[in-house]
């Protein structure tokens, strides 16, 4: 199928949100790109993303006594005639005289990567309220809008009535744009948990169709990943037949509970990995995160008060090993030239990428309230990989014998973090496991 | 209580809504006004009123594919410089250069009458979306709205955020205005069932709040009245602390199913009713409805398609027996100049409506699927009246003894619908009754 | 009405629940009952009531590991040859030889007092499993169950399906059998709370109709109490046609959060209450509770670890005036012969009590976060009742002005709980409370 | 896994409820045995299964004024000591001296077939109430059951709480029982949709993982089909790790909506489908059903009135390819013996029962409100099935074109209901196809 060609194996970036939040800037996006061209592109990451309201000149500000203080409802955002988001030469100087991403993604393509960006469904309220014309047709956005099909969140766009004459035009002429700018991944918000929208739950349903439509037609082949989650399982064969990744979760963040609840979420998710189709467990809140706190001091409400990030070295292994044995899309979050060596050892371990770029077949062997194993198979050489997690907050012994892991016979064993031989078994894999910590071996026969 | 004085008795009168929808125009009004006073004035009816979209130029226009197809979203509104709502010239011509309703206001209160207008709560989404003024106030329209907080089937308004700088000084304005017209009945929509708004159930709350208050300050006496229903009980301390009349149901229209259903509600509610605090039955539709049917031939998803009432006429006599002794206020639906004589006579029974101006301690007495009796006494005399009801689809006999009545003694009868003596009762009172009838009785010692 | 004729003032009595829980015996009803004829019942007390599982001889057995600790499920229960539980002799030595209640009966009647037992409703399963004869039929006890009709939290009894034949005949005959006993007052349990039972709402209504009956024809004046709450405002119709008191509330216990949510029940049921219907906010756990704790140390999941009150002086004040105001039963929870001399101050403060039996009209003034006024009126008098809760957890000033209390001129002014006449108020009422604390004055012209 | 050894293609065979309810006998399932060894067993159909109440002399009395009348509650069952259920002698004679189901379960693998039985998840009520020991322990079946855990709609049973001592031994002790008596296949009830149990949704959970380890022990392979649906997706892993088999609805009868509400849960479950995992569109009611309304002429809330499939012919083919495509347990429902050549032609199509059979990686192509198409792979010559259904009601063109079914060349193209050659295809399939009827073709290079 022509759509999961954007994504045979599960992709690999860097996202501007857990870092920058609302407010990154051109120069934030470059110098990431700069570093990944460096340091990481050797190991399979190639997508730069440009998170949300990049149309927003003043975008970051927060919204005193607002419901959501992230944004500022009824900004003025920066829009052609047709109603089509620009992103604000304020914050992107390059973008100057209508020239939108294209300066951007073009040097981000000569660096060897690829570029992406954020969209909320929709169209934005602004253009609906002045009427402003679809691009190519004789209609006008106040014509395709749904009038109560917002987003709980942010007050930018009205969802578009997939029944309304223009809605699809509409979608066309923004990916029309996005393919001239020369965009390889798209992420759309505010879509992919379908049962948010109890008065119509098919508006996104329809919503996802359209955009579909409208990368097939536009001449260029993008990524597309939904969010925000938990997408509902129950979808799962609409969001195959659509996009190639889709969040699992609400925003995931530096938290052991949330940590913990991907999982749950993994095993349910599990026999939905496929070349094209990869449940995405979000971005990865590594290192150096909200750096807008720096400006936000007094900024109420927030969850969360440090700038890098809580997770013990534990954690971050842990992490990094579900990612990789699920083989969700790894998304780093972090603004990464302010990495340290241990952060960046868990971008480059190529032994454990490798794992999520050639495992499959990737299944939970079980999981009780203290540990959880999980295993898969090397597509070129058939090794198998298994991951052992000890889910408790003590030291513990994990273990899995070869009867759970469906193997027999004698098998070398290598500790891909700890880069170590381990000799080989014949009856079951153990180690002593720090608390909420992981160990990922790879056996060979 | 000083909002208790505007309705010391549940208010008569006429609504625009059943027999015009959206689309009312000043002849209309002004008819009906005429009508009021020359054949009911008398009886106690004395509030016009003008219903929903007096500011939308084109109202009534049906909008095709839309998911409510009475109302056309993002349509342009009459407003001045402050986000203020201005009835629409093209269909009150009085109202040019500014006038608002106050010419309409002046000839109706020449009749006799009162005069009364329909809002829906919050500031209109294009005040919003043009950043225009809060009057009085540095502030402006955007920065009080509520971006998610919308109505489901009108897609005017924001709610108003009661903890934002500003939001009361936008009701203060509007009700100033409202105060300078001469209105002296206002009926909020969208603000009644607070059960609709799942994500912040408090925010219609604090938003009748305001309304109370800007009433209070405005300098002029107005009825308070809250749509739609229905009205949830639990809230009946805080709709009996700022409202005068609040809708126990959604939409009533001239369906036996919707007639029966209000028995149910009536029984709940019948402990609320006191002065100054009347829960709503809604309007009466009588007579001659639904006449913008007339232009609306084709369009989809319409309820009804007759323009006279459905009800049977032993349905219109239980409507206004059980309104009248449950003391509902009454508003007549109908296009009041195309009353037969049978419509005018249920408006004009003086003993039913007395009934429901003196009756105290009205309650039911009891209700089976099949028939029902309610009871009050009169606040003057203390006579007892008894409305006995055949719930059933035969014609049936339905009695009350005197024990179930809490009356003892010898009793003259009257049937006040018939108007007729009934001789003496000692023990019970029966009927034979029509289905879906009603008798209602007045009895004196 | 008859039923009303069974409480025309809120119920004022103890009940062995908050004290012993599930395992009151003999001694300590009667030890109960000598302390109320000798220190209470001169201001009113007069119920004696024996609460949950009298007919299980080791009651109070904690069972280890079960979802409820507090019942053994399955438990032999003492019934006669028609499925009718009997205390058990065990515990109540003078139901020996088939006495029942009868002997406890006698000795409270003798004492001046009034008895009362608990029931759950339906049928024993035992009963059921047993297929014994329903009393003055020709069916049996499994002919009249409903299988799927089960309390939540005890095992005993199935629900009765008012549509099989025998139903009725099965609760007329244990009623006939409470009257021969001597039973003034039934606290009916898993009853109240219509919407836990979402499979089938109307089967606890039918019950409950079904209880009336048979107490309309048992030959002897029984109040009708139910439990457990929260009733649903929403039947309270139908609660007063059938019932003298129904909870508001689950379980009450001695923990602020509990008592600050009783505000808002009372504000919602403050209407319901007339003579023979009292809205009820639960027993008084006041001084000594849970003396089962002393034999239950191990016993896990259970919420509260102190034998004494938990209530501040002034929370208990607050209790006591507001239960008082609004005229709530008031049922005394702890073991009164362990009553210090503030718990019994607040049982005979005379003038705090008159307010709850001759106060009338009582309703809120208002309600913040942080206070409460309510207000009634003396039936007999015309002297004007005002409670301020101070609802906030720091001393505050709490005021109330006559234009609120929708009252002008002079009043003389006492403090109940004082006992203090405060002089003459010309324009409010006003008061320095502590935290969690009330003031209740009671005004004279 | 082992446990997906007992079932590692989808089961075939037949079970007695479509036809003869809780009421069935030994002749009627002897009779059916040898019907499908005569006529069907070379066609891999293999298992008898005897339904629910089989332990219940006079089952299939229908409880009048009951909430569920196919059942009577609280009806004495067969039991041992230990609260085993037996086979009711009455109905099936060879089990008489306490031989259980060994005679006929010989006489069926004598045969050259294999036998199932229906149990309810839990302990016997009566053998609860009469506190019988648990074979092997020192508890007894009241310490083991829980008392809120109950079916529905059938009054047999209390659920077993894990937790508790002797929980296991209960299970193992039926287990034991069963493979005694020669059990190759047990169909578990009440225990599939655990959000049936808003109390606890894990009780279900545990008391599945219960049987998975009283299975393991037994001694003896035995089918695991758990009933009823719909199961929950979000269980899949716990499922897949527990049973063989799991029901995708509720129970499925002869009419359209049901039908093609199949499809969309055919959809959300293509994936979880792998050997020793077959989810359940359940049994095929097909030919003669319902023969006990022959004796409830008078049963009121029975939904169907006839005792011959109201699926029409195209129905039939639908529903056959739908569940073979699939890959779903085919399971008869009707009675064999009453066949007509249509409906044995259904059950003996050697290449439709093929693709069922060797089928692989089956999955929907699309989906539209008026047809659907699917395809699997054989997994040993690698051609390609793919079936095509119209969904709507008139006769119309149903197409599926290569690129969508993801192969590409000349194919040759059998129809395999048609039994006909259709030569071969280059670029798309397609088929004009009568209303609610499918076709299935084989393509091979």
């Amino acid at each position: 199928m022509k759509k999961d060609h954007a994504a045979l194996r599960p992709p690999m970036g860097w996202n501007s949100w857990d870092c920058y939040g609302p407010a990154v800037n051109e120069e934030q996006l470059l110098g990431n790109a700069e570093y990944m061209a460096k340091y990481l592109k050797q190991y399979g990451w190639e997508y730069i993303v440009c998170d949300i309201q990049w149309s927003e000149p003043n975008a970051g500000k927060v919204a005193s006594g607002r419901e959501v203080p992230f944004y500022m409802p009824f900004a003025q955002l920066e829009m052609d005639e047709y109603g089509r988001q620009f992103p604000a030469p304020e914050r992107f100087p390059s973008a100057a005289g209508g020239k939108g991403f294209a300066p951007i993604a073009e040097k981000i393509h000569d660096m060897g990567l690829k570029f992406g960006i954020h969209i909320m469904r929709g169209v934005p309220r602004q253009a609906v309220h002045q009427h402003l014309p679809v691009k190519g047709t004789g209609t006008t956005c106040d014509k395709i809008a749904s009038s109560t099909s917002i987003c709980w969140w942010n007050a930018d766009m009205y969802g578009i009535n997939a029944d309304l004459e223009g809605a699809q035009a509409y979608y066309d002429s923004i990916f029309e744009l996005y393919a001239s700018w020369g965009v390889d991944f798209i992420k759309v918000d505010d879509i992919c948990n379908t049962s948010a929208y109890p008065d119509n739950p098919y508006s996104a349903e329809k919503e996802i169709e359209m955009i579909r439509r409208a990368i097939d037609q536009c001449g260029r082949e993008m990524v597309l990943s939904l969010s925000p989650g938990p997408a509902v399982i129950e979808k799962s064969w609409h969001l195959r037949q659509n996009a190639n990744m889709w969040r699992l979760t609400d925003d995931f963040w530096d938290r052991w509970d949330l940590l913990l609840a991907m999982f749950e979420r993994c095993e349910v998710w599990e026999r939905q990995v496929s070349p094209g189709n990869w449940p995405d467990c979000d971005m990865l809140p590594l290192g150096s995160l909200r750096l807008y706190l720096n400006d936000w001091k007094d900024a109420a409400g927030l969850e969360f008060d440090t700038t890098w990030t809580n997770f013990t070295k534990e954690e971050q292994y842990t992490m990094m090993s579900l990612w990789s044995i699920f083989r969700s899309p790894l998304i780093m979050g972090g603004e990464m030239r302010n990495n340290d060596d241990f952060t960046l050892s868990l971008l480059t371990n190529a032994e454990i990428l490798r794992m999520q770029r050639f495992g499959t077949n990737a299944h939970q062997v079980y999981r009780t309230e203290k540990a959880c194993v999980w295993k898969s198979t090397d597509q070129e050489d058939g090794s198998v990989y298994a991951a052992l997690f000890n889910l408790s907050d003590s030291a513990a012994q994990v273990t899995a014998c070869f009867e759970e892991l469906e193997i027999a016979g004698t098998y070398q064993v290598r500790d891909l973090w700890a880069k170590e031989d381990k000799g080989t078994e014949t009856e079951k894999l153990s180690a002593w496991i720090a608390p909420h910590g992981a160990v990922v071996y790879r056996l060979k026969k």
